[in-house]
């Protein structure tokens, strides 16, 4: 069967986000002060083929922690759906 | 009231994504070649003050058109909730 995952990996809450504070102020700029707290991460999409949800989930686990994130700046959720 | 909006922005799907494509030939290398597919686009997580839900997400939609997404490669989604 097939599944589709989707990852969003985000920098750790304790780590500075430069990209993110950007952003916040430029929300300024553009009359947008109501906005605060930006952060910005990664969305990942992709379709692994597996025997059921749990076995596709544990491939996806796997990705995430030999490939996707960096578990030392960034935390990790996803979820996986039949596709 | 505050409110958190979840953001995913992903490069359009008629269009190429070559971080996407080496992340798939990478995922053949270690060993999990069952995974195929991957597109990767950004993740952003950020705050709005405002007096409605509905409020919030004109707010959201608004900081997504003027400044998180390049609505000529991209594509984006978000949901708002209450903080």
């Amino acid at each position: 069967m097939k599944f589709k995952a989707e990852i969003d990996v985000m920098p750790l809450d304790a780590l500075l986000d430069p990209q993110g504070k950007a952003v916040t102020s430029s929300m300024k700029n553009i009359g947008l002060s109501m906005i605060e707290g930006v952060r910005i991460g990664r969305h990942i999409r992709l379709f692994v083929e597996a025997g059921s949800k749990s076995d596709a989930e544990s491939k996806v686990d796997e990705a995430c922690k030999k490939l996707l994130a960096n578990q030392i700046m960034e935390t990790y959720v996803f979820t996986v759906e039949e596709a």
